[in-house]
């Protein structure tokens, strides 16, 4: 299998480093060869080549099986105003490479249950996913800034087609029928047409396809408040692009660190791009500190996903368990007596 | 002092009922004359007139000191593609009124620490005020639906101009100035364009006009988790309509039941709008078990904001305190023994 392999900024190049170790114990363990190859996005690409995203690593990741990316962005490039910038090398890659679905699972290992802000006995049986479009509205429509008498003014189109919210739809039922069978869809469709669009195209979707399963509509100010107050409830929910990008930060927050939760950007073939969910860090970065975990978790995910290697995906994560329960863990999720391990011991320890 | 009372759906009448009562109480004690004049809003407006805001509502806004609002909306006006629907009352008269800003402040009472699926100790020091823009943004743009050789498409246009963010980093900034000097300004420039514009206009006013005061910027995403991990650490968040709808529901939940969270939505003028932040719970409407304290911390704020009675509106604050610690409480925050309290009951310690 070949796996494009993005290190990008802070302590992407850290975690990544640990989760290409793991690949290559389950090729050994299970007799596959995995062979990596490196490329630049973000910071570190815009440094070297100028731009967030040079063809060089679109090309890789066109020609291979699947991407795992470690996090772009940091204070040196954060100037918004900037014409290049880190972000534009994720958003870049999602639309080249077409995938439209981003998924979040978000459980918790009973050992971590004291890390979360929320009290124990919400999260218990805590076993969401949330799948967010990621190629379509307001990240992608027309932008406009411009000067009128009145002065400034600028504007963000946000807008959906049939084609996006179908497949969407879709990919989120099937994921939910090898799950619980329930599907929450949130969207704004008390102002918003997009979400109107969005309600009655998956109505006829659920209706015609998946009348097996259960779903239901949210408001997405309603969701943000059931996250917290009733989290366990929660099966499978689907969202267009920017409240899956609020409503995913708020749901990682139930597992306490953004250290252990692992992403999959999906599109319409098997290819995909596998990352963890927290940023660059650069505050942390080149001290050994960062939880290699939702790293390695998501390289589970690369495995389940695009390569349908479901045992070795289970192996990775009992292996990720195991060490929990070792307590072999770094600093945000070391507790009471426990020792701060570093990146590379966990990543060795997995 | 005339006001508006617009009593809406559900427990709207019975909430707004109590808070009439407070309000007279209030003139009794201070030798103050409340006239209150009721007006019909969202579905019962629907029903009676045909419409979600009749004009004799607006008229009637127009011309008094202040607005008391309870709720709008419920299953039977709920279908999305229906013309009139009762949120258009809601839009309607912050658009018809320039109320473009929304205050939200969260705080806890200590005895209620228990009622949020937060840990109190992440709460105890929490005092944190979202001021959210009201009247631009996606929710007024130009919304599309049309169909097309490959389908349907919808779109929903964002737009912001110079002058509605001057108004409103210039309000919450003195809002910041007069509480514990600290502002966030919650974005998604990485993104948006209209969130550029926000940065620079905003840096631009921060800079000339409000140098004395500590501010920053917050990407929406990551505001969406601060709100969880370190709630204490805000003070003023200012941000755009849209990412104010779910950040206000998401810090609701902070203080556990909404029925103790009241709003106030400001113009240019001392007019104002007041209603308390939960909805208009048609499952126990009619029954006597709204919280109306809500509402009636809603009449504080008119006090203060539009009448300029801050003594008033500090007695009735505190009359809020006294019944919670002598344990008059519908069911939603009763706690152990305490029995649950009639909305009526409650409304009457006050
Ligand atoms: C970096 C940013 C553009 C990106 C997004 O908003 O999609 C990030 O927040 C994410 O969720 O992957
Ligand atoms: C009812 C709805 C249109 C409204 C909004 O989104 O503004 C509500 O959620 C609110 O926050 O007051």
């Amino acid at each position: 299998y070949t796996i494009t392999a993005l290190p990008g900024d802070g302590i992407g190049p850290e975690v990544v480093a640990e989760a290409i170790k793991v690949l290559h114990a389950v090729g050994a363990r299970y007799g596959h060869t995995f062979t990596i190859r490196e490329a630049l996005i973000g910071g570190i690409a815009i440094d070297q080549t100028g731009t967030a995203l040079p063809e060089a690593t679109v090309a890789a990741c066109q020609d291979c099986d699947a991407v795992l990316l470690g996090a772009v962005g940091g204070p040196k490039w954060d100037d918004p105003n900037a014409k290049v910038r880190p972000e534009q090398g994720l958003l870049g890659i999602r639309k080249a490479l077409g995938l439209y679905a981003n998924l979040r699972p978000v459980t918790l290992h009973p050992l971590l249950l004291d890390a979360s802000p929320l009290r124990p006995e919400r999260l218990v049986d805590v076993d969401l996913l949330v799948v967010r479009e990621l190629t379509g509205g307001i990240y992608f429509g027309e932008k406009r800034r411009e000067q009128d008498a009145q002065g400034e003014w600028a504007s963000d189109l946000c807008v959906y087609t049939q084609a996006e919210v179908e497949r969407i739809v879709r990919l989120a039922a099937g994921l939910a029928r090898q799950r619980h069978g329930h599907l929450t869809l949130v969207d704004k469709a008390n102002v918003l047409e997009t979400s109107r669009l969005w309600r009655s195209i998956a109505t006829r979707i659920m209706r015609e396809e998946f009348s097996d399963l259960q779903y239901d509509w949210m408001l997405v100010d309603a969701c943000a408040m059931h996250l917290l107050r009733r989290p366990s409830d929660f099966d499978v929910i689907v969202t267009e692009n920017m409240f899956g990008d609020i409503l995913t930060d708020e749901a990682s927050m139930l597992a306490g660190s953004m250290g252990m939760l692992p992403s999959a950007s999906l599109g319409s073939g098997k290819m995909g791009l596998y990352e963890p969910i927290h940023g660059s860090a650069p505050d942390i970065a080149g001290q050994g500190k960062a939880n290699p975990l939702a790293t390695i978790l998501s390289t589970a995910l690369l495995l389940r996903y695009s390569l349908g290697l479901e045992q070795e995906a289970r192996a990775v994560e009992a292996a990720v368990s195991a060490v929990l329960e070792a307590g072999i863990v770094t600093g945000d999720i070391a507790r009471g007596e426990q020792r701060a391990h570093s990146t590379v011991e966990v990543g060795s320890a997995v």
